[in-house]
């Protein structure tokens, strides 16, 4: 490993003008910099006007999904809508701008060994401080001079990791509706895991032929590696959580369906991004640079493996941290829940989720993910320690920061297509890798399919099956992968064909949900309660993911994961034993020791701890977990987010309800109990209750407002 | 004016490295590409740390406000906390950091002519792309190898202005108190206007005399203009509005008083901002740069004058427009006030809050001060046509943002008092500064409220002179006026001055600000409400600006700043009919024609408009005109922010309230009266009656929780 030497420094300091005359000099001196302020400020003005153009975008894409919401159009989603629009800029700044204004003509010098990040360049006896933006390939240097206006639209790509991505990759985690995540846990990873190694893995292969078929046909006109291929497979495998969410929150399709699919995409957007590092870090050494070499490989996958539970770890220490502080300021401040400042709160849970982004990003993992893992946490614990205030203030900050990120993705998407000044458009390719996501996505949803019925009570039915393989829409986090690095030749084609494979399947497949999944006669629950229901009744209808109407009661066996008494009980069925021992074994942990060190809820903690440790369960649980701990679990185990979901899907009818939903009368006290039966007791309620609690939750969650006071 | 020629292009292509053997060079260059990569992921990850480093703080600065505010802590305000924190890491980064790492060792090469924003530099074959950062003064050379952390903690000075500003500046906006800040309108106009640039102008020229002096002891090294001095005098004359508004709206006190400091450092910020941008206009030509030019000086007024005006239409136009959109959206799709898209909403009120910075800065004015008077706008017209659920979703929006904004300044103070590296402290600068900002505002203070008491039925004691003369804070505006321009010997040198005038008059201006109220005899209502007391009798408690316990009834009269049937009346004080009759036909015009057509509360146009106007009436004006009008009429008429303000103020007694306050039976039903006798009544209304809501607004708002459903 020859490093360049660093010390070699090629010094041009050529003072091209000595002094002169002192007035004349400081006059055109004075001159000049009136010049450089005047470019500086044009700069800036030109700044504020790109800017202004993906505002007003949002804008107009926002009043136009109110009118959609209003008239129920259903066939374009707002995601969608955002792309069009950005289209229609992108064809307007593409030909209706005026091309290079010369403003920004490339000035070159030589430099030996190795680039500079800051560079001092003498401009006639003044200095000015330069920084490195970036390396560009010899022959796109004319590409440089580019058109002023276009170049001013396009953002760094490093903007949609570091400052789009994360609020939309929490708020996912966020809003992951935790009992049918949990219930469908090992269905879930399985699909993300191994369904996004699959994918990406058919997906390569097959563009690796495509490639070659196109080398055959004289098609391709520089170098596309094997790796530039698997690249590709994983940027494309990372389906978007947030179009299927919407779409099946709107249309109210089957809760088990939906947290399949909106559990396997956002754990697939954590692993595509870990996966697609690991292919980029996957370099052999010696003189072969792009063949298969077994200590590189391996290497890639320990990176994977280092990067992906550094993350998670990260993500869930932070979260835990977060929920400690919470835990703490309340317990030492001595405050109830009524008096709470939910400025602070909100601001130091804002704090805490974005500190969990950075850390992961300055300890080299990915930070995106770690926010995922965070979210999730954060929804487990902190969620519990928060004021009623706070709870529906943070939801409803990270609801408008998604919001807004995710439009704007969407509409630059639209954007980019005509502005991004690299696009290489190969029909063979794009042919190709249309074919190959599909293949790509029955290779692993089917089999696996198969694999996990084989353990599922419930299983996944082949209308399921279908609904899944047809609902892989690729979105922001594929396109965020691609533009991460468009410097080469195969990576400028595989950016150009995410580009139009999003296009496809947010339009195509976003508007054909609702007659595919009628079509696959998958429950849809399409009844909202008119507003004047609402409004003469004035009672608080409360609607969760079903609607009663429609939803036939599922037997009462049906989905149960686990059921007996307790680990020993059905061995008969390896898989579902084995998920279900580990399951059982930490959510033991984490019912009798974490939730009750974390938060408030769950069993006091001198009831779960052994007895030796008397006096310290006795230091760390405060009074209230005695008064709260059954009230709080039922909240905790119900939909976190189900009014913010209310919110953000059902707009038609905005009355959110906070509080508790208090009219459960189904749970015991659990008080004084020991450790395992109280465990027991409630994972049971929480999962196998959970099917009454779908058929009931239409009839129990209406109830007057009177109540709420 | 002859500027340097853009076509003179030094194109200095050396390619020093012609193609070696092709394998060894490919491996050599996937080499430097590793090790360029691994300094960018060093970059990134510094710039994480970094980023980190300030998020902990804010989060420390959190849970010690947490702390303070649980046990009612006065003495030291939380941007004084922040401040504090600031100062210690960046004690320890000063002194605990490793110096100069030699990573960003600077190139340098030579350029004809002025420089390019642009540039290519080849190293060995390969290009790469730097950006213009700015201009270094021949002198600082050295300073740009400085220790790297150090220069990774410090931000562009335009982050401050253009992300942080912007929502501390429109929250202060949005939340003016509507009646006090009318009634005393004239007063906070003069103080704001003819005061800051009294302030300025004094200031200015005491700091000429000092830096004379200093010329004379031998202690100026560099040149320091007169016009540098005016800079300084409008920089400081600033004074910040949430400072001001935090420790009075804490303490209660008077609402005049607090309506009078508030409004005036919100208006003097936007006076400051612009003042120092006509001095850094001003230019004169020819040699004698710094001497006076009467034409160089009319034009700065000029620059003056259109930047002010140009941004406050601007800021105004937007916000109209804004409403008007609302108003539209909702007249369109008929959605009664129940079934509106909050997120929707809040999403475009945020855009279009944004979007009136941007076009300010597009069009060459000045975006924050756009944004205080589109916020203002905004706070009159838009929150009147959004649900009750996005107005308090706007607000807490807002408030969060504005919230971590202003922390984040201010310790960023702190911070920079160690890490920035070109501190000037000269202690006889400094104490002068001292003693001329005192001088400059006991010079507009003083006279100012003098001429404003000949006006004024209700005097501006000498008390309460005494208490704007002591609470001269210099906050987050002086700090980002300063830290704009750093690149001169003088701007440095001012720079650090202005550091240490914030530091001081926080700490100790806001911590005595207590004990001065007391010896000024100023009301101050500090009683809250014991959370037992709210608890057991389930009470909502809506405390609003005073204590009705302490504060007695002022009498009928006082404050009134019109009275009588018409603008005829009172003829014999000069100043006080000329507002009046200003601010009557404002009102009148605004009340009858603006109000009806933007919003959904006041009269019908139909009764407003002259008769031979019916038909565009009638298509103007909404059903919900008519219904709504009494009750959104008193809505708007009352506090806008209240409930906003005392989930900030009164954490203690966080329960808040939306809605209508509905318990007043004042007034009178205004359909089908004509328009002058309506507008009348309601002016009277707004302005006259505010004392008796003053005295009794502890009572009335007094109301059991059941009623809010």
């Amino acid at each position: 490993m020859q490093l360049p030497v660093r010390s070699r420094l090629l010094l041009l300091l050529l003072l091209l003008r000595a002094s002169g005359l002192r007035a004349g000099e400081r006059s055109s001196s004075a001159m000049e910099e009136i010049a450089t302020e005047k470019e500086a400020e044009e700069s800036h003005r030109q700044d504020s006007v790109s800017l202004l153009t993906f505002i007003l975008l949002l804008t107009l894409t926002i009043l136009t999904i109110w009118l959609f919401k209003h008239r129920r159009v259903r066939f374009l989603h707002e995601t969608g809508l955002a792309m069009i629009y950005g289209l229609i800029v992108g064809v307007i700044l593409r030909y209706g701008s005026p091309s290079s204004s010369g403003h920004d003509k490339p000035f070159s010098c030589s430099q030996e060994d190795r680039p500079f990040t800051t560079l001092l360049v003498n401009v006639s006896g003044k200095f000015f401080e330069y920084t490195l933006k970036g390396e560009i390939s010899p022959g796109k240097i004319h590409n440089v001079e580019q058109n002023d206006m276009l170049r001013k639209v396009t953002f760094d790509p490093e903007v949609f990791f570091n400052i789009l991505l994360p609020p939309i990759i929490f708020h996912a985690g966020y809003s992951l509706k935790k009992r049918h995540f949990f219930r469908n846990l090992g269905s879930i990873l399985a699909y993300a895991f191994l369904g996004t190694a699959v994918s990406c893995f058919i997906i390569g292969n097959l563009m690796y032929g495509v490639v070659k078929l196109m080398k055959l046909v004289g098609q391709l006109s520089d170098k596309f590696y094997y790796t530039d291929c698997l690249l590709f497979g994983a940027v494309i495998s990372a389906t978007d959580p947030v179009t299927v969410l919407a779409i099946f929150n709107e249309l109210h399709a089957d809760v088990d369906l939906y947290a399949l699919l909106f559990g396997e995409s956002v754990l697939n957007d954590a692993v595509a991004i870990v996966l697609s590092s690991s292919i980029v870090a996957y370099q052999p050494t010696g003189e072969n640079t792009h063949a298969f070499d077994a200590a590189a490989f391996f290497k890639s996958v320990g990176v994977f493996l280092g990067i992906f539970s550094g993350s998670f770890m990260m993500g869930a220490v932070t979260g835990v941290v977060t929920a400690l502080i919470s835990f703490l300021v309340i317990y030492v401040t001595k405050f109830t829940k009524l008096h709470c400042f939910p400025l602070l709160e909100t601001a130091l849970f804002f704090l805490m989720s974005w500190s969990t982004f950075l850390l992961a990003e300055a300890c080299g993992f990915t930070g995106v993910v770690a926010v995922l893992f965070c979210g999730i946490t954060q929804a487990h614990y902190t969620y519990n320690n928060l004021s009623v205030e706070s709870r529906s203030r943070t939801k409803q900050l990270f609801e408008v920061l998604h919001f807004l990120a995710e439009n704007f993705i969407f509409s630059y998407m639209g954007l980019a297509l005509f502005t991004f000044q690299k696009h290489i458009f190969s029909p063979i390719f794009i042919i190709g890798a249309f074919i190959a996501i599909f293949l790509g996505r029955a290779a692993h949803i089917y089999p696996l399919s198969f694999f996990l019925n084989l353990g599922r009570r419930h299983k996944i039915s082949w209308n399921f099956q279908h609904m899944m393989m047809f609902s892989g829409l690729r979105g922001a986090m594929a396109f965020a992968l691609a533009i991460r690095d468009t410097a080469t030749y195969s990576h400028q084609m595989m950016f150009s064909t995410t580009l139009l494979i999003v296009f496809f399947t947010v339009w195509i497949i976003g508007g054909g949900t609702t007659p595919m999944l009628s079509w696959l006669n998958i429950r849809v629950g399409d009844h909202a309660p008119s507003v004047e229901e609402i409004n003469e009744s004035r009672w608080l209808y409360f609607r969760v993911g079903v609607d009663p109407d429609q939803d036939p009661p599922p037997s009462n066996d049906s989905f149960q994961v686990l059921q007996g008494d307790g680990p020993d009980s059905e061995r008969g069925n390896r898989t579902k034993q084995e998920s279900a021992w580990l399951f059982r074994l930490w959510y033991s942990f984490d019912h009798n020791y974490l939730k009750p060190i974390l938060t408030h809820s769950g069993p006091p903690l001198t009831t779960t701890l052994p007895s030796c440790c008397g006096l310290l369960a006795r230091c760390l649980t405060t009074p209230q977990v005695y008064d709260n701990q059954e009230q709080l679990r039922e909240e905790d185990s119900d939909f976190i987010l189900n009014d913010g979901d209310l919110t953000l899907t059902y707009g038609d009818t905005t009355i959110t309800a906070n509080g508790s939903s208090g009219s459960r009368t189904a749970t015991t006290s659990l008080d004084g109990r020991k450790t395992k039966s109280s465990s027991e007791e409630a994972l049971e309620h929480d999962l196998g209750m959970g099917d009454n609690e779908v058929t009931s939750r239409g009839t129990r969650l209406v109830f007057p407002l009177e109540d709420n006071a």
